[in-house]
């Protein structure tokens, strides 16, 4: 198992959808013991801090995409960040926020390595275009501003003019899909967009599923991988405090498995890690699973297996 | 996918069993909002109101099966009105009450379209005669009254001598069996029915049990199903306002999944789903997840599909 | 379906861990009925009562080994009483108490039988030596009084002279575990013992673990079963009730399914049922919930389907 050296940015977005609370998510992550954790397991970790997401005045409703001004700034400033983290050669962690954040956290990405494959897991597909969008809310857009071949659906919204799509449709694959606006659905198909929705993970399993997945994002050539981790993916059994849960999602085993089968690739090159919000949470206990599944995610991603490991160099002790 | 022309039918009856509040249950059904939703996934959908369940005075015992009289005549009625249903065209929906309402939904189901395939999803088997029930409850009994094969062994019970069998055992799949009476057991292998019970689903997964219960029921011709969904398939962790739970359930996910690929086959002629009891659940929580369950579950059956879906004319907005 | 003859014994050890609790398992588990239920089901059962677990007065920590005297001389008890179940020809049930009653009740089936197959059913492996242990609880540490091949590893214990090795490590097979210490790793790699991790119940599927556990334990030639199972091997949403409870366990259809499956192969000779601790559950639910399992359980051990049953002799009322 390599040593991973780990960039850890918080992005306390929350302009991209309505609800307060999701902009604790980074401090709560690193609350429950993230660095420590990953250190502990081995990886050298940097945390270079929060990117602020300050309300930009007067930020007018463009069409019906709501706060444009603010979130396309902050996801300007999240892109240089994360470009600085990848430029160290670090594995870029971006503790959510909302999944606006996706945006500058993708852009940056791809700007240091250039091609990337795209595992977004998630209950939504967040692929809504401005004009398709039946809410407004940002955090339901990102991989519309992103992707090649959408560019010409998408109007300038003000404050994304720095944007370049940089992902093609064919290196994406969503997995855990379950609510999915018909707009999106249109996109999805019309693209041929990789998906595994929560009815194919009930036909093929989760092992399948990633089989499949890394077929699909590696079968013309190894590139580094992006993981975009909604935690409401998860069932909201298991992760409640989030703004938008949605019934019948994956179990807690499922998520894991999916950063043990990533990280098993050897080419995870930045993780996402959004949408917990501790004010969705009716209880203390609810807010701590859903915390501390996020924290188990990341570690999953960065070479924690269930089974246990050990140091190569481990000598037991004799009597 | 079709436009789906859907009857529902409330059958609010109670007798069948011990507990109040399972009479609620059509009415709860509505009010979580199906034949909107039905309505807006592009069913044309037709309330045709309640069959009442009055009563019969002086309904002394039969043997040991309790309300006879009244449990017969409620059928007898609801087997008209399920006819009448088929006969306009269209698929019919019996919301519960009890699952004794089968014998009067597949009843007049079978009156008008003659030979069935019946995919029954329950943890229990419904399937002792009046002279095997440890109960006396009708609702575990009613295939006993359908089954042809089952014919001589069923004494002709007080308001019954209208129920002709109509289904061969040959016909039918049961799915999710967790909870067998040893007189059910001895029925189901002697009549060779075909059951996949909670530990098939364990081995073969729900998607291969979901195979082979088609491979079955179309094994020597196409007909129409009758699917009678006893929301106590599920585990009582995802719908436990119901009278008799049982623990290790089907997932939801495992619930929906069966109605996905039942709606696939395009044989889907009637629905029953029974056994939401309101006054089982300990919370309002617990009430709205299995009542929310019922509504996902008839959802799946008319053509809603998790991936999402978009009408064929759909067309992207451009900038 | 053969007539099983069961002997119970108790073994309420509370000493191989810090939490008071755990003692009541056994007498919690006979109150939720399971010699009633064992025999209804067929089985002939004997209550053997239970070993006690004396504290032995200055038992001072050998190294950081805590309650050695304590625990190494109730086990040399339950090594006995275990031998006289089997030499008396019964399947023995050892109702814990906690995991460091395997120490015995290996010892006195082994002592009776001969080479023993192993299936240790939990999150944790219980295989660190007295020198690699992180914690000194014995409980963590019974699998390594036992292996032939860690004999040489293992320092000489207070009150654990009386312990002979007496299983080979191609002869155990663990399942469920997802949270190994990194001694323990080193071991159950090193040794080559056969494992399956959630990861692995993730991947194949219990069913396929379950043939690939019989295969390996009965690859060269068939020999009496030892079961030991760790409640804390189910999810702690099925059975809270537990010490040492780890996220991500096995469901309690998974649970039920290894039960089903082992006593299908007609050789399990003794079963271990442990680390119930009332004391850990928050609320009287969570401690039937789990009281409940460990029940189901043993049930699954001695014939009980889910599917159902009946005697080979029964005969259907006619009217
Ligand atoms: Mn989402
Ligand atoms: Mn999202
Ligand atoms: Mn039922
Ligand atoms: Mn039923
Ligand atoms: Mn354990
Ligand atoms: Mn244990």
């Amino acid at each position: 198992c390599l040593r991973h050296s780990v960039g850890i940015v918080g992005a306390p977005f929350n302009r991209g959808q309505p609800r307060d609370g999701v902009e604790s998510g980074p401090d709560l992550i690193r609350a429950a013991g993230l660095l420590q954790k990953l250190t502990q397991q081995g990886c050298a970790v940097k945390d270079y801090g929060n990117v602020t997401c300050d309300d930009v005045p007067a930020d007018e409703p463009f069409g019906c995409v709501k706060n444009p001004r603010t979130v396309g700034r902050a996801n300007e400033q999240l892109s240089h960040t994360v470009a600085t983290v990848k430029r160290e050669g670090k594995t870029c962690v971006v503790l959510g926020g909302d999944h606006s954040l996706a945006i500058g956290s993708i852009h940056g990405h791809a700007s240091v390595q250039g091609q990337l494959g795209v595992v977004w897991v998630d209950a939504h597909a967040d692929i809504n275009t401005p004009l398709t969008t039946p809410t407004g809310n940002i955090h339901g857009q990102p991989m519309s501003y992103l992707i090649h071949e959408l560019h010409s659906k998408v109007p300038v919204v003000p404050n994304f003019s720095w944007i370049k799509p940089c992902v093609s449709a064919r290196d994406i694959v969503y997995i855990g899909l379950r609510d999915v606006d018909l707009g999106e659905h249109y996109i999805l198909k019309h693209l041929g967009i990789k998906m595994f929705s929560i009815t194919e993970v009930d036909r093929l399993g989760i092992a399948k599923v990633m089989e499949e997945t890394c077929d699909h994002i590696f079968s013309q050539v190894q590139k580094p991988v992006h993981l975009s981790y909604d935690i409401d993916a998860l069932d909201p059994t298991v992760c409640p405090a989030t703004g938008t849960p949605v019934v019948g999602g994956l179990t807690y085993r499922e998520g894991v498995y999916i950063t043990e089968h990533i990280c098993q690739t050897g080419l995870l090159s930045a993780v996402d890690m959004v949408e917990v919000n501790p004010k969705c949470g009716r209880t203390d206990h609810e807010v701590k699973s859903t915390v501390n599944a996020a924290v188990d995610l990341i570690l999953g991603c960065f070479g924690r297996v269930r089974e246990g490991s050990h140091p190569s160099d481990y000598c037991i002790s004799q009597p």
